[in-house]
This record gives structure tokens, C-alpha cells and sequence, in this order.
């Protein structure tokens, strides 16, 4: 990292999940920008507002997140890091109130239905917010003595609220992970990681080519996923994570294989491979 | 289908996009009959208060439906058919209201990220709702004259309103893809689809030869999906769907192969195959 000031844009309002992940990747050191859409994330790299972006790519309760590859593949920008950040959600009151006055509980649908079970339980009614930073900042500004939040623990010191119960989510396994973008590539720092979008024509044959590629040269997967192109019926669009360098021999012998068998490839970028969760 | 009255379990309010592919498949013979989650779709076919389900599963610009994949991992229902919408969003409001009075508009915001650029070329406020035909009906019970809604065409017929655009989103390859739930297994109607998900240990050795099964056999793959497992890093949950039936010899040979490969394997269903939309 040089001595220029790091500004790091994410979609959401301070004290999002995203911000956490900024915290998290990048320490004290750098500012955070709020934007509010995925797309404003490229355009403030792109006219310099921010040095870098915070984008999230995979929830594991929630799957890929479709439209950050949609625009991955519409910009340029390199994947310069990914970024694994367990969600855990805290339910969060103004200061004072006790968790046996709360009656209600706001937040983003997502964050609701992780705790279903839960609010279930404890008898709690839930209501819909657009967001979880921003259910917190509405809280802090008009505070209500029988209504709590569930959001992230940054957007309780955030704003001043009151954490009453942390880890409220039902299933435990619950993480985002997300790419850090820059325009430049980032340093190589074994382990790598490397990530490409590509189309086929034809499924299985191509794809199956594709994954052979690979295979022969023991490399390995760790995600896969294929969606219907638009506007092209049977024509398919896949997203591959796989372990190594683009700069290694053996992934570059692999990715022209590749190339051959494909009628469009992307090279996200390579970058350092982030330890998984609960290894 | 028998003569035994129909009652499809939706996830939704009346009007929601679910319902429109209930009546798209079922046509006006059946009862609908909302849920709060999809969960309780599931429940509903268990304890009888719903003959069929109707789960999406995939979304083209929002991806894969996970928490759908989840449930039909824990409960033992056949996959009966696959019901492909066509996702058209319609800006609707309070009869008599005109165009040009909209200041804002409320919907679900999924819905609102999918209509943005056209929201902001018309200088509309863009106001979050947990429901898109909640919204609708919430509109038509305090109808305001500065206020649309996103909805579907089935949410503006169910609350009276009226429709002042139709096909609102930026991008018109917006369809969810729908299973059809029974308690019974339906019957074959070639061409085929079989849907199973299955685990495997490591990547990409056995997920390759899991592949090589089909590809051996030219059985056509329309979808693959990894996904990390719950509470064990490394290892990977496949979602995948190919052509053809679980009773064809070929497809039962695959099966056993893949069998071999996998540390878990469910067979979701085998249903008649929906023809893709722009085909």
C-alpha cells in the first residue's frame, strides 16, 4: 500500500455489512465512501472519487450475487483481493431500553428471515426496512422504546445503539464474501487465486472441454456456477474460481486451452486466496 | 389432473409474481394460497391445507434461489413440473391518477433496482416496500395522488389499479424460473429435465468425473452451481439440471456413476421440460 490516502467505495449506508468488510480488509487506514448502488461503486473509481471498491460477489445463504458480475463484465477493473466477512447479525435498541420492551423489530427482509426462528421464538413482530445500517440510523434519530434493529456491530457503535443480543442469526454459516477492485493489479501473494468469466455455445461438451483443461493439470475449483446468457437461449454464461496465478506457466497453458474452447473469456484478475471460514 | 380441487401454496400477497406463475401454469382451475414464507409453502403440503407448491428457484438478474435449495435438500416432495415467467414490471396507480403527477414510486427493491435508469431519466423518487404487490394493495387501500407502484399486471387486476406503463425494467430478460411441488411424482411428458443436487469431497477431481458420467452419454447439462457446504470449508454442494428422465437406462447409468463420486445425492425429479422463453 503507497502513501496516498485509500478511498474505498460500497453500496449501502455507513455501518454496513460492506463497510465492515472495508474495516476488516483495510484496516484504520483508509476513508470509506457510501454509494448508493453497485454501479456507483465502478463510476466513483472510474472519475477518481475512490481509489478502490468494496463490491460483495457471494453470501453463502443467499448465493452469487448476479448483478456485481454483470458489471464486472460490463467494466474494467482488476479483482485485486476477495474478502470473507461473517455476517453476524446484533439486534440493537436506543440506550436504556431493555430487551423485555421491545415488541418490534426492523430491519433489510434478508437479515429478518436469518433470524426468523428466532424472532419466532422470542415472539417478536418483524417489519421490513430497505437496508440494515439504515433501519439503525432511522432508530438513532427517532428512538422508540419498544422497537429494536438487527444489523451489523459497526452500525451499533455507528450510531449509538445499544447491543441486547449478538449472533441472533438461526444458521451460524452465514458469510459475504467480496472482491476488492482497483485499476491497477494488485501484488502477487501465494496462495493465488483466479477468477474468469466465459461463454460456451454448448453444454455439456464445451463446458466439460473447459473443466478438462484443468483437471489434466490438477488445478483446483473452488466455485462454478452457469447462468442462461441474455437474449440467448442455451447460450450460457459461467463464472470459475480456480487455485493459481495467472502469471503461472501451467494457468496460462490452461487458459489458452480455454480460450479455444470458449466464445468470450474475462480474466477477472488474480489475487491473494483468502483463508475460508471455520478452517 | 384429477378432479380433486387444486390449492397451490405461493410465497406472497395476491398479486405477486408467484401467483401470476400459478395461474400461468394451472390456469384459473386451481385456488392460491399466499404464504408468509417458503417454509410454510412446504408445511402447507404437509399437513394438506395445499395440494401443490409453487417455489422459484431462479431469477436471471438475481440468480439462484438458495434458501429454495435448502428446503428442497430437507423435505421429500417431487419436482413436478418447471414454470418459466416472464417478469414484466408495471407502473401502476389510484385510478384517475395521471402520469405526469407521479412524484414517487414504491415497490420491492429488487423491483427498483430493476427499473432505476428508467426511474431516473423520469425524475422519480424511488421508495423501498418489503412487497411488491403489498405495495399495490397497501396503494390501493390509502390511494395518494403523487405515488406509483411497481407490481405486476395480476397485482393492478386484484387491487384496481391502473396500469400507466407497462415493461418498465432496463432489461427485458427478466424471468424467475418456478418448481412445480407434489407429493406425488408427475407424469412423463418427454422432452424431460431431471433436476438432483449432490455433494462431493473434493474439487475438481470428483466434480469432473461426475460431469464426465453425462458428458459420456451426451446427456445435455442446463445448469451446474457450486456452492460451499454449511460448516464445512472445502467442501461443495452442486445444483444441476440435465435433459432427460430418471427412468431412461442411460440416465439410471449416469445416476449410479455419479453415485459413486458423490458423498450425497438426491434426486429432486424428473418433469417435462419447459420450452426457454426468447426460443
Amino acid at each position: 500500500m503507497n502513501a496516498k490516502k485509500m478511498i474505498v467505495a460500497f453500496q449501502g449506508e455507513h455501518g454496513a455489512y460492506s463497510e465492515q468488510a472495508v474495516r476488516q480488509h483495510f484496516g484504520s487506514e483508509s476513508a470509506s465512501l457510501p454509494c448508493r448502488s453497485f454501479l456507483e461503486i465502478f463510476l466513483a473509481l472510474q472519475d477518481g472519487r475512490a481509489t478502490h471498491g468494496m463490491l460483495p460477489v457471494e453470501n453463502s445463504l443467499a448465493g452469487t450475487v448476479i448483478p456485481a458480475y454483470d458489471l464486472l463484465v460490463d467494466h474494467d477493473l482488476y479483482v485485486q483481493a476477495e474478502v470473507i466477512v461473517r455476517v453476524e447479525h446484533c439486534l440493537m435498541a436506543a440506550p436504556g431500553v431493555m430487551l423485555q420492551d421491545i415488541k418490534r423489530v426492523k430491519s433489510h427482509y434478508q437479515a429478518l428471515g436469518q433470524c426468523e426462528q428466532t424472532l419466532r421464538r422470542m415472539a417478536l413482530e418483524a417489519v421490513n426496512h430497505y437496508d440494515t445500517a439504515g433501519a439503525a440510523r432511522d432508530l438513532a434519530t427517532n428512538p422508540e422504546p419498544h422497537t429494536a434493529v438487527i444489523a451489523s456491530e459497526l452500525a451499533a457503535q455507528t450510531y449509538g445503539l445499544d447491543i441486547l443480543i449478538r449472533n441472533l442469526e438461526d444458521l451460524d454459516f452465514n458469510y459475504t464474501r467480496f472482491f476488492v477492485l482497483g485499476s491497477t493489479p494488485p501484488e502477487r501473494q501465494d496462495p493465488s487465486k483466479t477468477s474468469i468469466i466465459f461463454t460456451t455455445h454448448h453444454i455439456p461438451g464445451a463446458l466439460y472441454e473447459v473443466l478438462s483443461e484443468l483437471a489434466k493439470r490438477e488445478i483446483n475449483l473452488t466455485k462454478i456456477e452457469s447462468r442462461p446468457r441474455r437474449n440467448r437461449p442455451w447460450h450460457y454464461l459461467f463464472y470459475l474460481d480456480f487455485s493459481g496465478h495467472e502469471d503461472d506457466p501451467q494457468i496460462q497453458e490452461a487458459v489458452l486451452g480455454i480460450l479455444k474452447r470458449t466464445s468470450f473469456l474475462k480474466i477477472l484478475g488474480s489475487y491473494p486466496a483468502a483463508r475460508p471460514l471455520g478452517d
